[in-house]
Parts: C-alpha cells; sequence; structure tokens
C-alpha cells in the first residue's frame, strides 16, 4: 500500500462518517458521483482518495460500502480498541469521560487524574478520579496508549514531561500550551480558542465587506 | 490590504498567542528569526505571513511586538466583544460556558439552553439554563452574534435550522452534523470524533511500521 498523504488522512473520518451511515442504512454501493453529491465535494477528489488505500471501486459499479467501511475503519485504526487516561478532571475532563460516542468507536476512558482535593475520590461515567501521583502506577498496570490532556496551561509542560515514560502513544491536547514529546509520541491538538477566534475573524471581516 | 489566505488566518491563532506571550513578559521587539525558533516554523514564513497584513517590521529592528500583536487581534476580530449562545447544556456545554478564557478574549456566554426538565432552570457559569422555547425571544432580546451548538446529532439539523432567523452570524458546531448555512453565517466545526481518530491512525500506523 502507498503511503496515504497526511491530507488524505485528515480527510478519512468525514468518509468513514458518511460510510458508516450509509452501512447503517443497507445502502451496499455508492457511485463516487453519488457520494460527492452527498458530501459536497468533487467525485474526482473521491476517486483520487480511495485509490490510495485500494480502490474497491469497479468502472460502472461504484464502491463497496462495506468493505470501503472497512478498509477505511482499517487505516483508522478503528479495528482495534484503545485505552484512555485523562488528565484534568475539569468540566471538559469531565465532558469526555461522559461522551458514550467514544467508546462506540473503540476508545474506553480507564482513567481519570486530577489533584484537587474535592474533586479526587468522586466518581464520573463510572470512573474514580484518582490523585495524580498515582498515574504511574496506574498507567504501569492498565497501560493506556493515549493521554488526555485537559489540565490547565500552567501545569501542562510538567504533566506532559511525564508522559514518554509511561509508555503513552499519543496525546490529546486541550491545553493551550504547545508539546514537544519524542519520536514515536504523536500530538493532536485541539485549540478550542483558535477554533473560536477563527470564528470572530469571519464575523469581523464579513461586517467590514459591508461596511465598504 | 491583501485579501488574506485561509491559510495564513489558520496560522493567526498561533501568533497571537505567542504575541500575546511576548508583550506580557514585557518584550518589545522581535526578529522574524528569533520567533521563528520559538514557533518552530521557517523565518522565511514568518516574514511572508506578516507581509500579508502590512510587516511592522523593519530590516535588521525587528518586529515590533505590541503593534503586530494589535494589527493580529484587530483581523480576528479580537477588539470587540461578541455574545455567545450556547445551545445544548449537557456536559460540553457546561464547560464550554465555565471556560474563563473565552470571556477574556471577548467571548461572553450570554444565554444557555436546553429541552431536559431536570437542566432548565438551573444555573452554571452565572447563566440560568432556558427552555429552547425561548430561544427567538432571547435572541431578539440579546442579539448574540455567535450559537454554540453542542446538541446531539439527531437534533442538530432542527435545531441549525431556527439559527438564521434568529440573527446569529456564526455557528461553532460540536454536532457531529455537517450543516449548512445560508451565506453570511460562517460554520466552525470541532469534530472532537474525528481528532481523535487522527491520533488512533497514527498510533495504528506506528504499530505496522515496527512490524515490518
Amino acid at each position: 500500500m502507498k503511503k496515504i498523504s497526511t491530507m488524505v488522512i485528515r480527510r478519512l473520518p468525514r468518509y468513514f462518517r458518511y460510510l458508516t451511515d450509509l452501512k447503517d442504512a443497507g445502502v451496499e454501493r455508492i457511485s463516487s458521483t453519488e457520494l460527492a453529491e452527498k458530501m459536497n465535494v468533487t467525485a474526482s477528489q473521491i476517486r483520487q482518495d480511495f485509490n490510495c488505500f485500494g480502490g474497491f471501486g469497479q468502472q460502472g459499479y461504484g464502491y463497496n460500502v462495506q468493505q470501503l467501511h472497512k478498509a477505511i475503519a482499517d487505516i483508522m485504526g478503528l479495528s482495534q480498541n484503545y485505552k484512555l487516561v485523562i488528565i484534568g478532571a475539569g468540566n471538559l475532563g469531565h465532558a469526555l469521560a461522559n461522551y458514550a460516542g467514544f467508546s462506540r468507536r473503540g476508545f474506553h476512558v480507564v482513567g481519570m487524574f486530577d489533584v484537587q482535593p474535592d474533586i479526587v475520590g468522586t466518581t464520573t461515567g463510572g470512573i474514580t478520579i484518582g490523585h495524580i501521583d498515582d498515574l504511574e502506577a496506574f498507567c504501569k498496570r492498565e497501560k493506556p496508549e493515549i493521554a488526555v490532556l485537559t489540565v490547565p496551561k500552567e501545569v501542562a509542560l510538567e504533566v506532559a514531561e511525564r508522559l514518554p515514560a509511561l509508555g503513552i502513544k499519543g496525546v490529546w491536547n486541550f491545553s493551550y500550551m504547545e508539546l514537544r514529546m519524542p519520536k514515536g509520541i504523536y500530538v493532536e491538538n485541539v485549540h478550542l480558542s483558535a477554533s473560536l477566534m477563527t470564528l470572530s475573524q469571519h464575523i469581523t471581516a464579513d461586517k467590514k465587506e459591508e461596511i465598504k
């Protein structure tokens, strides 16, 4: 299989979502033209992208939805389960721990840690929140692959430094801090403030257009 | 001013973050080389990007931090305030309503709505959660510019259809649904599941590398 470009990788979750809906609706085959229309992209982009991971399309017959769905799930690593440990049990940590959609996809929150005495020991989403001092022992035992970082900016670097020794393979970083991890540990950033600012930028740009 | 490309726009929040830190630390000038090193990008990209919105650099003297910070804030629409209304008062809605960082940047949550009888009437982050039937009257009175959509996928489209009539200019969409809005309403998607799947994709790809 060819190496799949980052741009295609970024588009996979969206393909996966549409194909899941089609599969759930009992659709067996779909043409690139039909799918393109649904997804509001060009049919040629779809054909090009799907070619990257083996095709599954037959001229005039369209794509086999089930096969394509499985191929994308495999590439996305969704054919296996992952253990997540949430570090930082504030509102966002709670929201993520209670989101059922993740476990449906094979992402299971196995632990949650904080330092606040009034939070440690409480239970959310079936998880009892532990003290961060116990993080090392917990990871040795449970071997989570993914650390979810929902701590305040001020302590993010300090917490992040402890992650490589824990056997973590990926960091889902919600802190405002940029993290540099050793090779082999992938960081996926969710910068909510940056996303919100993109919105204000567009609103302001539109307003300026109006004034002109 | 030239039209700024989407790629540059996407990079603005990161520049803004670094410049805020520099400004807070009392730094008055910085060269593109120094900034490039801090941000782990090339100096030529910084020069090219900053040129898009007027420069503020002097050969051999570097950039004026304060001026550059203000210019970026202006483009990002951060020199004004925005009213946010959160629709969907689940865990994620609560997390967003209680995040102090947003109001520091001029984003103020003014209302929050839901349909659940046990949630409506409760208070979070200083906001009393209203019933979604009162959304229209509320928006007429308060005129929020941004709607934050944190409702389940099943009702996202139904709720979204009500937004254009409310005078909303931007939708911050956390629902798994893709929204098509009329011209003049910008949608910024935060697909948390997609972000998490990017992480699993990388972990799996690394594992396959190891096996080879």
